[in-house]
């Protein structure tokens, strides 16, 4: 099976990564950053071009939500299956006259960082069961954790993310407005921090909390709250409210 | 200088277990659990008691927020120093005639879980100079990582833990909601919430920060409001607001 990669930005890289790492050969990396296509190809010995897209049966399309549709026009042919690789659109997004898939890798991707790419679960939608088993044994080269997945269940698979991932950076920035505030290094928290998420490698969530709300302490409920106000007093709320609703309280 | 420990729990524990793997001699442990402090005193080699307490120059009371006032008027000595290790109570809650102090070790303890000491900070707040040396000295040896710190200070030092670490298990706990409604496994969550985490080590939280709310993708944030009910929703809600408040969108 020939494979292309569109794109040249962290996701096409570490698919093209992945692939190479496990003797799957990528036909060509196309796309417009010549600088950073040349890097690539260089590193992984994967032939690019900026001009003439490569034959293949499979495309996988590496670029942004917002770029997926206007990119995916690019492929004239119709015997072939083509991929996008977003967490949040509909395979229907692709606007082409092929076969239409998604095969979406679960991370966040910077080129720096070394990756274990066993451990990032992949999840495939195409619109036959044969495309469907093409993708499933494919991502399954890379990876222990691949998973057929709907566009509706992606969107839940996007949201839980939102939850685990960026909202958890954003209570990391609010936290640090308040060890800022009072010239504590934020550093020192990242210990603690360390430890809430590798408790979490082994408990439930819900068994691991800790913390003045779970507890119903009052007295502590009462005095955080005369220390914020905007939004992380907002945040103090709405968080302690949801928590004592789940514990009962 | 004579140390005693007073309390039979987690923090207890790890405390006498940081002394003696300093070679800092602890006299005594005392507490009412006598099966938990036989466990300790056999493992780290230090004499117990239940009902005698020992004489000190410090005593170290290490026992749960609502039981620290009750369990400081034991001590009838005056010519001592006691320090209790909470992070959210005044020293003048001690209810005896010694020099009050705080020796706040800024973890999350369990007794079965190792820990790396001397990444712990510790905050120490006594009513004089020497004193506060003394307790800056103690807590140097253990940690890498020691701060004079006033009972406001320790409020702020509380409120960035929780929102660090206690507001982030209960998103979790929401996110975990989220993905078992469609039976995706939690577990395929955890390399992305280890990236999130491993990422603040080398940037400004602020820096790191992605998602819908930051890119202000309103086609997304819609669609995952039609998704979510209730708290998870109101935590959406919030968390975007506050993102978008903090980036100026």
């Amino acid at each position: 099976m020939q494979i292309v990669i569109i794109g040249s930005g962290n996701v096409a890289y570490h698919m093209a990564k992945a692939f190479t790492l496990k003797s799957i050969p990528v036909a060509q990396l196309f796309g417009r950053n010549e600088k950073e296509l040349s890097k690539i190809s260089e590193e992984l010995n994967i032939p690019y071009s900026t001009d003439h897209l490569g034959e293949a049966d499979l495309y996988i399309i590496c670029v942004s939500d917002h770029s997926v549709e206007e990119v995916s026009k690019i492929i004239t042919k119709k015997d072939c299956l083509v991929a996008h690789t977003s967490g949040s659109l509909p395979k229907e997004v692709l606007a082409g006259e092929y076969r239409k898939s998604s095969f979406y890798p679960l991370q966040t991707f910077s080129k720096s960082k070394e990756l274990d790419y066993e451990k990032i679960p992949f999840f495939v939608e195409a619109g036959n069961e044969e495309d469907q088993k093409i993708l499933f044994d494919l991502a399954s080269k890379i990876s222990e954790r691949v998973m057929k997945s709907s566009y509706e269940k992606r969107k839940y698979i996007h949201l839980t993310a939102v939850f685990a991932c960026n909202f958890v950076n954003h209570l990391f920035s609010r936290a640090k407005e308040i060890s800022d505030s009072q010239e504590i290094p934020f550093d020192y928290f990242l210990p603690l921090i360390d430890e809430t998420v590798q408790k979490i490698h082994e408990i439930e969530p819900k068994m691991a909390q800790t913390g003045p709300a779970v507890r119903n302490d009052v007295r502590i409920l009462q005095l955080h709250e005369q220390l914020l106000k905007d939004e992380s007093l907002e945040i103090y709320k709405t968080m302690n409210h949801s928590i004592q609703e789940m514990y009962e309280l």
